[in-house]
């Protein structure tokens, strides 16, 4: 088996104990909320790169010394699960009509196609404020790490945030239809994209326990990971077809979007994202631990046709 | 002045105290996020009882021996300034088209209507996940309290979500056109409205330093007052004038909700509010310290015209 063989069956063991994980912090009870929690679930367990959780887990070890401490590990799936449900979230209310207006994701129909528009509002409305309940379980789960697990809520919550995601979409759904400048793309790339992958590698080194340094390092990884990987979803826009990214191509030419495709080429981005790339790497040598899989799993993101 | 007279001149000095506190915590930095912090301020700021705030603080000082203690009464606010942002954006969500579509609310136009939906969607967005932020930031206020706060933020997070406000929200859209029953509608109001009552006073209690049994105390007193004043939202929405009001009249009918109206009629409903209202301020009599001032607010709550 080749070093990539290898790598694609570890990731996909990875990705199933990510999905149980999921699954095991899923609201169960039925009753009067069963409607909500299957809306939930559709978008929650439809499948997906898991990128999020699976980065918070990785540099969690390498903090760990490879190491699952009992404890922080169990405060670490409730992070986990957190953020994946703040991702779905916003890819819910992202679709909507008043948004993007995206029937299909990931191959199937979005959530208000399937229980209609009212109920994608609520999903996602239950999905953010149930990300929070989830997180919050890491009290519990690890009575005596609780300032490590306040700090790692305050990123969770920052970086989803106006000072994150939201405040990314804000300036995206405004400038959308207009001409933007790097500057502006830059913002709402770092904003939009990267502050969820900031905030997944940023908590995983802080329950790790990560000295001040290495949270900050940690992040500027990060920022280079989630902007490459952005890039390259630009790229993808125009290379790529409907069957292999399982959603429609083209869509920011419909939405007369700025991408770096069209400030530069399809070219010249791919060697932004080789740059980008080439210096996530770099610092992550830098980190403690071992690096193999996080290296391989940055390439990967990089690097796909999906 | 009577006694009526005195109330409202103090309550009148509370809200303005609110306001303050809710300001202080609204988000200020510019440049990027103004639009979101603007649609932020604009339903946060639109004035209202600020009852759920102002129930958390007086239900404090019945625990505390009606001493402010300084990093308790911190801990408190970042709450009370939590709460109201939730409560927020539940009104923006619900008044958005695809919702109750309604385009005023205390009389001025609702947010989707003066930012777009787009921007509505998002602001109420950015509303539920500040106000995690903002509740987060209790545990800077008070470090030694990090307990009883992890436990608010947990209550804070359940009355508002699929097993509070959001599972009320569900059913109320899953029911709208149909005939409900008794059970169902309780189900709606003791979730849609008297949760955040309840998590409001509950909130209150913990940070006071009440025991276990009188938190959960509280919380029946709160559902009380929840579904008394729900009901007398019912009856308002029959008898009042889009004027006094402040928001369509009628509503009800036109969106063929059932209601205690419709169920019982205006007199029979008028008695279940005044027997849900006795049993509250009753209830209220066994806790500790001076109610005087909780009390007159339940009756204005319950009995009010607008």
């Amino acid at each position: 088996m080749s070093l990539k063989a290898d790598f694609l069956e570890i990731q996909k063991t990875k990705v199933k104990e990510i999905e149980t994980i999921i699954e095991e912090f899923l609201p169960k009870e039925e009753g009067y909320q069963k409607v909500i929690m299957e809306a939930m679930g559709y978008s929650l367990l439809a499948g997906g790169k898991r990128l999020r959780p699976m980065l918070m887990k990785e540099t969690y070890l390498l903090f760990s010394g490879g190491e699952e401490r009992k404890e922080e590990i169990s405060a670490l799936h409730a992070f986990m699960a957190a953020q994946e449900m703040i991702h779905t979230y916003s890819l819910v209310h992202d679709d909507l009509p008043a948004m993007d207006d995206d029937d299909y994701r990931r191959g199937r129909k979005t959530t208000h196609v399937v229980y209609g528009e009212d109920m994608g509002i609520l999903a996602g409305d239950a999905l953010l404020n149930y990300a929070f309940e989830t997180a919050l379980k890491a009290f519990a789960a690890a009575p005596d790490q609780s300032e490590k697990i306040a700090q790692a809520l305050k990123i969770l919550g920052r970086k989803a945030g106006i000072y994150g995601m939201i405040g990314g979409q804000v300036i995206d759904v405004k400038e959308t239809g207009h001409a933007v400048s790097k500057e502006v793309l830059d913002t709402i790339y770092e904003l939009k994209t990267a502050a969820l992958i900031e905030s997944s590698m940023m908590i995983g080194a802080v329950l790790g326990g990560a000295k001040e340094e290495e949270i900050i390092e940690v992040g500027r990884i990060a920022e280079n990971v989630g902007l490459a990987f952005q890039i390259q979803d630009d790229i993808l826009d125009v290379t790529g077809t409907t069957e292999t990214l399982g959603k429609p191509v083209h869509s920011d030419e419909k939405n007369e979007k700025t991408t770096y495709v069209t400030l530069f080429g399809i070219e010249k981005a791919k060697e932004i994202v080789e740059d980008k790339s080439r210096s996530a790497v770099l610092k992550l040598k830098g980190l403690p631990g071992d690096h193999t899989y996080l290296e391989q799993l940055f390439r990967q993101l990089i690097y796909r046709e999906k």
